[in-house]
Formats: C-alpha cells, sequence, structure tokens
C-alpha cells in the first residue's frame, strides 16, 4: 500500500482527540499539562518516524528542550483538539518540530488557536540509549527558512548548555507538612507536592519516561498550588522554556513539587521542580531532573482574568525568587510588545 | 477450592461494572466503544478459559470477528452495566461467543436491553503466536442448536474470505488539514483522523492490542466525524460487522480516520479505516488492519432521534461510496423488517 | 544532591493530589476506593524506601495488612487530597506505616480530616519474591511508643494467623444471572460481580498487584451492591481489617463479588471477595486471594444519612452471616462509644 517513498515524505502529521472529563477541572477548562502531552505524543511519533527512514540502528526520538509555551485560548469538555505537527529544522543530531493545537467546538463549528508550540528531539538507539544517532536532513522551502531554523537551533543549545549547570544547584523547598498552620498567601501556605511512581504507561518502548507524561505531573502541581493560594477557577497561561536534561526510567519515584516565585497583577508564576530518586537502588541518588517556570491566571465565571491576592514575603530566598521572577515577567511583556508593535 | 470439573463447565461469565465520566460524552451517553471494550474482554476471557482447559500449548483467545452490533438502548453515566458471556459454538479451530449487555439505572432499579453481540476467537498459542491451536468441543443443548450454530460459523467463515482482499484494497483518504477551510457538511469537512501509540494496557499477554480497545479507537473518531457534521449530541446506533485479518503489535502507531459515507433522514454512516505501522522498523510498511461502518444518530434534549443535515457529494469516488452505503441501509431495514415479521 | 543520611531520615512522605471526575461518583463524592489506592501507593513508597537505606538484595514492600479503616468526612471532586505517611513500628521482617488523608476545599480553603490508616509491609526480594527481607530498625521519640508499636504489631499478628485459615473455607456465593428476576432487597437482588483482567498498571516492580489496586476494585463492587439496594447516593463510611494472604500475579483474572451481609438502621455491611485464577495455567486452580467487609452508608442530597431499607432473608446462612454481621456492628459501637469516653 506504501512504499519508501512515503515514509520520506511524512514530515507532517495532523491528529485529533475528544477532550473527556477527566482533561479537565470542575469549570470545564482542559488542564494545560493534557495539552502539552498531546503535542508532545504528537512530536514524538514524528520525530521517531523520520529518524528511521534511513539505515542503522532503530531509535526512538527523545525530548530534549520544550521551548515557551503559550496558552491562547482556553479549551473545553466536549470540544474536540485538532494537533498538527511538522518538522521545522534538522541538525546533525537534533530536529525541531512545531505544534499547533486547534480546539473545535463541535456544538458550533467555531474553531480557535488554543497553543503553538516548538520541540527539540534526539534520536536515541533502541539498542544503546545513550549513543544518538544522525538525524536526516529535511528539505527547506527556501535558504531563508533554513537560517531561520539555524539561528533557533543555535539559540536554544545556548540556553541549555546554560541551564544545565544551574538546575544542578536548584536546592529542593522544605517538606511542607499538610497540617501544619502556615499564613495564608504565603509561599509556605500554597507549595504543594504529588509522589508518582513511575508505571508502563508512562513510558516510551525504551522504557524512559515520556516527556510528555513529565509535563502533565508539573502542570498538576502547579494548578494545585494557584488554586491554593487564589481560590478560585485557574488556568495555566504559559509554560516557560523547559529542558529535559536527564532521562528518568521505569521503576523511579518523582517527587513534584511546585512553589509560587512570583505574582503580578492578573499572573502567578510558579517554580516546578521534578526529582528523581529509585526506590530500590540504594546506590542511586535522588537527582534533580526537570526545572520550570509556570504562569497561571485566575478566571472569573466567564472566563474573564481576576485580580490575584499579592504574595507574602517571609525570606530573603523568597525575596531573591520574587526579584527574579519579576524580571522574567518584565521582559516576557517587553518581547510581547516589541512583536506585537513588529507585526503591525 | 475448585477441580478441573469446575473449569469445564465455566462456559458462561457475568461481569458488571459501574459506568464512569469517562466512559460517557457530555450529554451523559456512554460512548459506544465503552460497551464494545467491555464484550469484548468478556469474551477475551470465557474463550481463553475454554481453551486452555485441555493439555497442551497455553493459548490466548485473539479476536478475529464480531458480528453486526446494535445499541439497542442508551446506557448513562452512574448506571451498571451487566455483562453476560456464552460460548455458543465450536468449530474445530474457533469459537462463538455470544454477549448481552444490560443497563441497570441504580437509583430506579429500571433495567433494559443496551445491546447483543456475537463474537468469533480462535486460540493463538503463546509460544508461537501464528500456530492456531485446537477448541475442546462444547455440549449443545439439541442437534438443532448445533445446526443453527454452524450455520452462522459457514455464513461467517465465507464473509471474513471475502472482505480479506477487499480490505487491503480499500485506499486512505487524503490528509485533512484541520486549518483549511471547507465547506461544511462535505464528506472532507467531518472527516477525521486520530492517531494512538500502542502501549502496554492495550495488549493482551501476547503483546498484541486487544480488539476491544481498537473498536473503542474506532468508535472515538466515527463519534468525532458525526458530531463535527451535526453539532448535536450524536450516540452509536450499530456497528456493521468488523473482521480482524491482521495483528497489531505493542509499539505500533494507529492511524484510525473516519469518514463519511451515506446519509439518512435519521442516520449517518461513517467508515472507519484502522492503519498500523511501526515507528522504528524501516522494514515494515504501513499496513490496513481493520475497517467498519458505524452508523450513528443524533438527539435531542428528550434523546429523541433529529433529523441528520444531508451531505454534500463533491466526487465520483463519494457519490459511489453513498450509493453503497445505501444499498446497505435499505439491506439492513429489509432483514429488520422481515425480523420483526417473523416474530409476530 | 543528597547523601545517604537522607536516605536514613526519609520515614514521612507527604503528597497531593487534586480528585478528578472519574475518582468520584455522580453526586461528587470520591470513591473509599479511590482513597484507600492513594493510601496504599504512600505506604508502598515509604515501606520500600525504608527497606533498600541497607545493603543486600534490593526488595519491594508488599502490603499484608490494612487495618480498620474509617472515613471520616467525604471529599468531593474538585478537592485536594493531601496524604501524610510515616512509619511508626519495624519488627524483624514487617513494618507499620500510618497514612492520615486530609482533603482541602481550594476553594474555600477550608480542611477536614479524611480518613486515617494503619498498613503492615513486608519486604521482599526483588530477585525471589518468595525471600523476605529484614528491616532496619526505626529510631522511636520514648519507650512507651515503642511498646505501644509492639502491642499493635502483636495484636494483627495474631488476626492475621486466625484470618488464614478462615479465609481458604469461605465458599464463593452461586453466580447470579443479571436477567433472572429477583424480589427486591434480598441478598440475591443486589449481589454483584465485576471480573478484572490485570494488566500492567495494576502492578509493581515485581509483577505483582498492587495492594491498592485491589481494595479499589473491592471497593467498586461494594458500591455497586450498596447503590443497589438502595437507588440513593451511597459512600464508604468504614472498612474492616483485610489481610493479603496470597499474592495476585500478572496476567490473572481476578472475580470480585460483593453481597449484603447485614444492616441496621443506617448503615449496609457488605462482604467481598476476591477471587484470582489464570486463564491460561490450566494446572492453576482458582484461589481465595482477599475477602472483607465494607460498610456503607446513603446520603440525602446534603450528604445527611438515610435509613435504609431492610433486609430479606431468604436462608439459614444469610441468617448465620447476618447475625455475624450484626455482632461485628455492636462490637464497633461498644468500642467506638469506650474510646469516645475515653477521650473525655
Amino acid at each position: 500500500m506504501s512504499g519508501p517513498q512515503e515514509r520520506q515524505a511524512a514530515s507532517t502529521l495532523q491528529l485529533c482527540r475528544l477532550m473527556r472529563p477527566d482533561d479537565s477541572n470542575l469549570a470545564g477548562n482542559v488542564h494545560g499539562g493534557i495539552i502539552l502531552k498531546m503535542i508532545e505524543e504528537a512530536g514524538c511519533i514524528i520525530g521517531t518516524r523520520h529518524c528511521n527512514v534511513q539505515n542503522g540502528d532503530r531509535c526512538l526520538a527523545a525530548l530534549v528542550r520544550v521551548e515557551k509555551t503559550e496558552f491562547l485560548s482556553p479549551m473545553f469538555i466536549g470540544e474536540v483538539a485538532h494537533v498538527t505537527a511538522e518538522i521545522t529544522f534538522t541538525s546533525k543530531h537534533s530536529l525541531e518540530v512545531q505544534v499547533k493545537v486547534i480546539g473545535e467546538n463541535v456544538l458550533t463549528g467555531a474553531k480557535k488557536l488554543a497553543s503553538k508550540a516548538a520541540l527539540w528531539y534526539v534520536p536515541c538507539s533502541l539498542k544503546n540509549v545513550e549513543k544518538i544517532m544522525e538525524v536526516p536532513p529535511i528539505k527547506y522551502a527556501s535558504a531563508e527558512q533554513e537560517e531561520e531554523g539555524r539561528k533557533r537551533y543555535e539559540a536554544q543549545k545556548m540556553e541549555r548548555m546554560e541551564t544545565k549547570a544551574r538546575i544542578e544547584e536548584a536546592v529542593a523547598p522544605p517538606a511542607n507538612p499538610a497540617d501544619e498552620p502556615k499564613e495564608q498567601h504565603t509561599v509556605g501556605f500554597s507549595q504543594s507536592s504529588l509522589i508518582h511512581l513511575v508505571g508502563p504507561s508512562d513510558c516510551t518502548l525504551h522504557d524512559y519516561v515520556h516527556g510528555g507524561a513529565t509535563m502533565k505531573l508539573m502542570d498538576e502541581v502547579a494548578g494545585i498550588v494557584a488554586a491554593r493560594h487564589c481560590n478560585t477557577n485557574i488556568v495555566t497561561a504559559s509554560v516557560d522554556a523547559i529542558n529535559f536534561h536527564r532521562k528518568i526510567k521505569k521503576g523511579c519515584v518523582l517527587t513534584v513539587t511546585g512553589r509560587l516565585t512570583f505574582i503580578s497583577n492578573k499572573s502567578m508564576e510558579i517554580e516546578v521542580m521534578v526529582d528523581a530518586s529509585s526506590m530500590v537502588e540504594a546506590e542511586m541518588r535522588k537527582y534533580r531532573a526537570v526545572t520550570a517556570f509556570f504562569t497561571y491566571i485566575s478566571l472569573d465565571k466567564d472566563n474573564k482574568p481576576l485580580p490575584v491576592p499579592s504574595l507574602k514575603i517571609e525570606s530573603e530566598d523568597e525575596q531573591r525568587r520574587f526579584d527574579e521572577g519579576k524580571a522574567r515577567y518584565l521582559q516576557n511583556k517587553a518581547k510581547r510588545l516589541s512583536n506585537n508593535q513588529g507585526q503591525q
């Protein structure tokens, strides 16, 4: 039915899925983590297919980075999500996948752009997960397109190297007993952790955790932190770039912790840390697998943003993190403004 | 607690399960695919048990065919589904299981027949999945009963051989970019695909996909197509006979595509195609694993059928498929009428 | 980032999780089985971690007993469950974990104690599941605390030995065809069974079923029995001590059956039996893996307990089980009263 030439050409991929009750919160808003998981699954499939058109070891595309992702309009339970993925750049050992998610209300037929994302993958050999395979080159529509891809590639490569050092330094927040009373609107009040035993359905053929499964857990914790701070309906507005420096193997226990770092008038920034450890291997220490900043907003009944209660700072560390969060917030705001002006 | 004689006698099986939010659509109707999955699980268990009472290789009952299945009355979230399965015929290498699903409203105690189905299984050796084992014979209540079973066996055997050739011919519909505007009520407008990475929880002990898991995905896509065409609450009314000619292995990617073929005054026929391919094996081409026709109806708030918007035909192929669908529709209608008269 | 001393100190564990639609019934009450599963997961993680701080074979903590567990206040969909687990006693080959579940309404900030439980685990070697490892001792705050732990240890040990003989005797209830009409409010009318194929996500690294997965299935059946008897919104009030005498392996079929044993003015006692059998191994007979008594109450719209319809006894066996249930009921009531007086 199809020959080798078809495999070569498969550089876009489309799929759709109905949003179910368990995908959504009480107000019917689909969790950002569900959308991130769909995006990553599409990227993993298209990336893996592309890297296996050539001869040599069979391989799987492993997620190494997701660029900053914005959730442009909320999706609701009962809507159909259309996910389109396309390979947009290939270097010798990595590839970029751009993914678009469109939400369709099947009762009205209305469609809206829910999210856009860019993900970077590297092909790991199925025989030896530490062996990175070569990526077959794609054809570009123009030399300009290739040049822009190369700029994105260089930029993310530099940032990944920078954060690699930083992530190891990050110190786990102190344990937070749920029954010890804390003052409301402090960092300690809303700080939350969940623990997840990595099971077979979280994993790839390699028995390593899908990046999408990790992001879904991260969003889950961030959502709990945001809800505990605001006591309202909260939704994910955006996720800063996430780098996946270390793989997480089946059988690990993940401790996912979220804490508020910065609050603007109408948004909350939550730092989420994923620590992995083996339950059974004594020699294997707990390690920081991923960190990321999630931005949440609080919505009223008509899905309009509400003001967010301000954060009570209780220590110098909290103040430092607040200031760093403020810098990120202002930088993002400036970037958005200049983008808007550029488009006019 | 139980001896060999008990294993021999286990020719019926009963089970029940509470219908959960994720089993249902927004209107609270349980998806037909959930009911098909429960039916197939019951059939697989009773078939596997029966084939393992004898000595020789251990084996698993693999689904090869489901006869036309009707959904007689809708089931709702919060109801209890009672599933009863019975082995009703055995040939040398296959067996027929008849399954009945009764829905019970636990708040009123009311029960209704939700669905009836007949499934055909063959026992595959656990050591070598290509080796079909012999099926121990069952005892019939009467010679007449056995004779009727044999007629059903011969009829399905012939149909399976016929479709085996046909399925390979079926051509995949063209890819359908979600963002390219299409005219409403055309075939292209509602055509939809989903992609599913086969994970461990979809599979049997053999690491082959459960037939029920495949049917659930097929119903999911068909439901999206129907909802996009009508913009109303839609439910599965029936599924034409499905033949499973080729097994699907763990690690495959399934592309499940649905498109409208025929529309009567109050029903839609949707053709669903399942294509399997390995993400990693370059030599393994995409192949058509299953095709089937799902019939959907559109319901108002009181669960009464609504008229369905007519289909705008845009090509000769679409017209040909429409005419074939109409022939199936008229044939089914005639069969229902003669059955009703036969019962009077 | 962390050294051996941290592993040593990890004797408490905290986690939280958002309650989702599939965790709850139609009235929004979280199923008791979901809470039991979270409790057991926390216990398994903390127990396994503790037993692997030493040298020697790697091991997993396997659940052998859960003490009587009460559900003190209902949890609702959308709330956050905070689970805190602590190792409170260690013998040479077993350990006790005490777990507390606090429900937090994130919209009001209100918290309430939802449940408290005590679980006993034994460490099984990963290489040989029949080999029980030694448990590293914990440090107690006082000699009194250790002495109290030892008393709990001796008490549960005696009860486990007693029930070991009893469980094997228990006879399966007769099969219960869903379509054969039965008189309402009899034992046979509400008796229910479900069948579950043990899949990979139910299992530990050992490929044995998590105790929490079994308890979730047991609560599911008990809930169906209770709802069929009352036709109202029902919730789990408590679960009597459960002993896990025999492990359940991946690939088994579980038949979980529930039947009413006793009814007081405002509560129902349901006996739940779990029988395991292999679908494929001819030599492996069906065996009784677990039994337990679940107590359910019926709630009105304001979550106030409703009177329960009385039970129509139809046989001597049913009368005997009713009398035994009544004795358990009166014993528990007397214990509660004396505890309340002791606290005054």
